[in-house]
């Protein structure tokens, strides 16, 4: 009796959390620019708040907004012009009484700090340049700025941790580093990022049917696309990935295989596709078995990938996922076994399935049936506004050019027989987020 | 008058087209474990066709189905085992006549080939072994199997061209290769991928106030957020990116640290972020203009990043984004402008816009109100089911907390100052397909 999905996904999960520990105690750091799709070691909380200081969000004019209340186009007021101030200088700092009752400003950038004053109102808000008028003064050489309406107390000027506070947290530990949190993680002076070491896979294709370019061919071969396909995705969601090749259907090379991966001490995961299964050929079992590999489970009620084999190789390292050879149904054992084992070794959050509607074409009946003694997961096409999801009616998980078209995939849990067009199904996108 | 956003992509556009055909000329190769977020340089279609040989679905017994007619479990029907073949054999031949009146049968396993026999349908489908009983004869050492009810004509009998067919498109030039793109073109042979060389692109971060390992620095200076960000957003993009580091607003710096790159003649693009705008420190335009580049247009009618420059400095290679200082801004122009040109010039059709509706706040009155004179691009929160889109509320150019929660932009083309709840509005996904 095969196992159901769900004890299997969390037999899967259970093993990778006992290997968290080791796994999240060889962190290191990297650069921001190298950051992104990372999993993050620590969460990370903003050391100091932004901006550290007031600043300007126009070119203008730093002045009192109180001194300008009366300010009207028959009635302007004038300011004396005490200096300029631009991004990256220090604060222009003035304590002059103002000069025949005349009240000062300070030409002010975007981005440059506010004028230090006597009181904190002294130089409140930044009028835009746009709307002043300039005057010099040739004899005293002094500069002089009138403006003709009132100025909102504080206009135009950014406040002090008005973007992030003090801790405020940036990204929590396990969380995959995206742009975005570069950016913030720059903007709050973070360079050098704590980040777990990538996890390391080794993969191997078996098959005597699998042509290898040091292997004599004939025309009854067929090409491995699971060893390219595998490696792409494991290094797409931030691995480290040794395609080993192909190995022959032969016991004594399968286990020697195995044991040159474990004798390097480094593989957090070990895989393999084909000869998982029950047949005369399907040797990955007996030689995991042979090599003293400890086995979680054999054989789950999926569809496609019912063969897989779970295994552990080392206690504190290594698991062994023997998925089958079937290019789809060793995608589908990839993203609904080993991903989740990734994000559970991780501290990663399972996967949450987003919501669809079923369109069934209207071709066909409206109804469409499953067996009902295994978990389903199908490749599918989302449509652009993510809301109605089409099942790819030609599937087998031999083929790989319908698998080619889908975007995303159905996941139908045992139990269920029929759905209907316009019922609401689960569906996990094509990558990952 | 700024430029409006459509005519101001068209010119992006514009200008990658004139550069397309020398940008295209240098395509490289490289390995299908490395292709995936490639551009592929050609159109690809399938050498061959798959599986190129009938293969068994299933581990059985390849015999006449016309033979099994009669079968049931009063009258059995025994066939002799001609020998065996597995994946990777070539496949079995027997020109023997029935022995004994006995038809032969030949053991084959999940995905080896069907023996070739007198005719067509000699062997023309698959018997599982789970439905079968063996017998061996201890004085001739024949085997003999038996089964008890009829098979169907080919049944378990992947047939021969069944997936790809010889010349069927996998992908069409310029296209963005993915992980199903790599294991299509890995089951039809392809191992060696024509890709375009990855676009170069040279970036500087402009701004004495931006803090920088090699300069004093006292507390009024702030973090660059803006490299790390264009870099990381670039390299996901499939770009050669060199950050070149920060400039001051200093002419000649500028000046020179432009020629330096410019000198190296690799860049297709070189963008600067800050000083583009019309204030004293904005030297952007002056430096661009004064090392000759060609202005295509300076300002455009975008919200946030009005303050774009895009130029030419170089006829057949650089194109020049100055883009605003701001994060928020720099990231729209990325989004909306740098990336446009990186498409046309890589032939990729422009983006489109995914359909989604508003959803406003209950907190807030149900319309949103926004200024008529220009496109609109606001970060927004994206539904899991991607029904629905949230414009985050507390945004400005210079904030990057509330754009660290967006995972995708709203495009509010100019023209449109309110939108209800529950309107259609387009959007864009954080990252891109």
């Amino acid at each position: 009796m095969p196992r159901a999905y769900a004890d299997a996904v969390q037999l899967v999960e259970k093993e990778a959390r006992r290997r968290r520990a080791a796994f999240m105690s060889n962190s290191e750091t990297c650069s921001i620019f190298n950051a992104c799709d990372r999993a993050i070691s620590e969460s990370i909380y903003s050391p100091i708040s932004t901006p550290e200081f007031d600043t300007s969000a126009m070119d203008g004019f730093a002045l009192s907004s109180v001194a300008t209340h009366d300010a009207s186009s028959g009635s302007p007021v004038t300011f004396e012009v005490k200096g300029t101030t631009t991004a990256g200088d220090e604060p222009h700092s003035t304590l002059d009484d103002p000069r025949d009752g005349v009240p000062p400003c300070v030409e002010i950038m975007t981005g440059a700090p506010f004028p230090v004053g006597e009181d904190g109102d002294q130089f409140d808000c930044c009028v835009p340049v746009e709307e002043v008028t300039l005057v010099q003064n040739k004899l005293s050489n002094r500069r002089y700025m009138t403006l003709s309406k009132p100025a909102q107390w504080r206009q135009h000027r950014r406040v002090a941790g008005g973007d992030f506070g003090q801790n405020d947290r940036i990204i929590e530990v396990g969380e995959r580093i995206n742009a975005q949190h570069i950016m913030a993680m720059a903007s709050v002076g973070l360079t050098k990022i704590p980040v777990m070491r990538k996890p390391r896979v080794a993969i191997f294709s078996t098959g005597c049917e699998l042509l290898s370019s040091q292997e004599t061919s004939h025309r009854f071969m067929i090409h491995d696309a699971n060893g390219p396909y595998l490696t792409t995705i494991l290094t797409k969601y931030g691995a480290d990935v040794d395609f080993r090749g192909i190995v022959h259907d032969n016991p004594t090379a399968m286990e020697n295989a195995l044991l040159e991966a474990l004798d390097e001490e480094k593989y957090d995961i070990i895989l393999t596709s084909g000869a998982v299964s029950a047949g005369r050929c399907d040797m990955v079992p007996g030689v995991i078995d042979s090599i003293g590999g400890r086995k979680v489970f054999h054989k789950v009620a999926v569809k496609p990938g019912h063969p897989l084999l779970f295994s552990v190789l080392q206690e504190e390292t290594a698991a062994f996922f023997g998925l089958p050879g079937n290019p789809v149904a060793a995608a589908a054992c990839l993203r609904f076994f080993v991903l989740p084992y990734l994000r559970s070794l991780q501290s990663q959050p399972p996967e949450q399935p987003h919501p669809a509607r079923l369109q069934v074409p209207k071709s066909t009946r409206p109804v469409l049936s499953f067996r009902k003694d295994a978990d389903i997961f199908r490749p599918a096409i989302l449509s652009p506004c993510g809301q109605f999801v089409q099942i790819i009616e030609d599937h087998s998980p031999g083929k790989t050019k319908p698998f080619m078209h889908a975007n995303c995939w159905v996941h139908i849990p045992s139990g269920v027989d029929q759905i209907c067009d316009g019922a609401a199904v689960e569906i996990y996108p094509r990558d990952f987020v």
